[in-house]
């Protein structure tokens, strides 16, 4: 039986209230000083994020271990962190410059460019604090720290996505780039999310490897339906500025494939992805679940 | 009998050569794609820097267990690419806008500001990768990590005196308020570097605890001599643009106290921070030389 949509929703619900919570344990408070820079990491933290690497990471453990181990938030909220600073970085002046986020003024809008940036790499510096913490074994520690190193870094990782996606602008870029830019980009650190809940949940290599796969499938995925998200969708609905891909000659599944055989592309994905996690019977539903929304939501 | 100088001038030259070779093999190559982010990277790394965190990192571990630690280099490196993160950033133009950097160009002159707020991003990112996989215990690498993310954290750390360093720019701080800047901008660093060699070579509670008193006066006295550096050398001498500090009405403290004050204070700082050591007897000599060096050089 198929997760229902209803009951999907009341977990995506939970899974973010449970994260907001513990965000607003770890990050400094904003009466800290400095204030400034504690207010603009808040500021972008909580501007309404749909918290989807936390949930997935959450999932994943919950699916390895058939329940939520203690502590599972933290490792959550440091995926959330990194998000959030790849975010406030992306949006500068000198990367895709972008005034609006959520609906709500990006950092730098709000603070001023100079604390934007070191809010960003503040997030940064945040999550690695709360992840040599975390309450499992130092030696699971120290692999999910590796682990998310890598998928956020410029090998294979999130930064080396950006890096090819601001050079591809102004020329389209082959379909073997832009895989690699979306794989990159945003692939690698959903992919960690999986991977590392896995890890903390006490997951066999066997059982991360197909938490690996699954997550290659599906982040490529997410980000294809992301494009489409670009071009079909008004800024109202988006929270951000719509057609901003295509207007800077973004590199994107739309441009190379159009808009349909894009959305077949992450239909595809996801059922190839799904099929990674079948031998986990119906434990792995809700991720499946998950997944299925992820291609098809609307913002 | 005190070090004599000939051999704390051996000492750094090898420190410096060992770094500089773990780091050319830490860092992927300028060849690897995405390309322009792995030579923005090495560009900043390369670029002349003393290794000053590094070699107190490993002489931190030498006096500890006395010899230099296997794998010790590699936790010196990743020192050293954060150190060169904060530079990068505060280099850019919405910070302290500087041209130039050690006689060279600095990141964001030589490859855009996009790519230098990246390849900053991206050298705290590869620290983290190289701290996870050192060749110590994890539970001491886990220490080493939370200790690095605090002394370039908000609270006491980098980014904390960094942003407090901003704010004062234009109203001259008191006393407390500039001990902060340094203490937490420059000082949080040195002493996590020294706290993490002794860490990695296995040092007591006490230990450690000495180290972090020794690197608290000295972390300070070094940036004091910093502001009187800026005052009293020329650019050419410096390799970066002198009077900056003055220029800007940067929180100094020859602006508060003049630099005679200013030097003896140093001086003190250095003494105290050495009497700290007393206990290693004469295996604190080589650190203890290291201290009084950094307050009397002359760049």
């Amino acid at each position: 039986m198929l997760y229902s949509t209803f009951m999907l929703k009341e977990t995506l619900q939970q899974g973010q209230r449970r994260i907001d919570e513990a965000l607003d344990k770890l990050l400094p408070s904003p009466m800290q000083r400095p204030e400034s820079i504690h207010q603009a990491m808040r500021h972008s933290v909580f501007a309404g994020g749909k918290r989807l690497r936390p949930v997935l990471c959450m999932e994943a453990a919950r699916m390895i271990s058939g329940r939520l181990p203690e502590g599972i938030e933290e490792l959550a909220s440091a995926l959330e962190m990194l998000h959030t600073y790849s975010l406030i970085h992306d949006d500068l002046p000198a990367l895709d410059n972008d005034d609006l986020r959520r609906g709500k003024p990006t950092c730098h809008v709000a603070f001023g460019e100079a604390i934007a940036i070191l809010a960003g790499d503040a997030l940064q510096t945040q999550a690695y604090e709360v992840l040599a913490r975390l309450k499992c074994p130092a030696d699971a520690r120290v692999r999910i720290i590796e682990e998310i190193a890598r998928g956020t870094g410029t090998v294979d990782g999130m930064i080396g996505g950006q890096v090819k996606d601001l050079e591809a602008e102004r020329q389209l870029p082959d379909a073997e780039t832009l895989e690699y830019i979306h794989r990159s980009k945003t692939g690698a650190l959903i992919t960690a999310s999986l991977v590392c809940g896995g890890i903390y949940a006490g997951g066999s290599h066997a059982e991360i490897q197909r938490l690996r796969d699954f997550g290659r499938s599906v982040g490529l995925a997410f980000q294809i339906a992301d494009d489409v998200l670009d071009v079909t969708q008004s800024s109202e609905q988006l929270g951000k500025t719509a057609g901003k891909d295509t207007a800077s000659e973004k590199a994107t599944y739309p441009a190379l494939f159009g808009i349909e055989e894009s959305r077949r592309k992450a239909e595809l994905l996801v059922q190839s992805g799904c099929g990674a996690l079948d031998s986990f019977g119906s434990r792995a539903n809700t991720l499946k679940e998950l997944a299925r929304y992820l291609v098809q939501r609307s913002n």
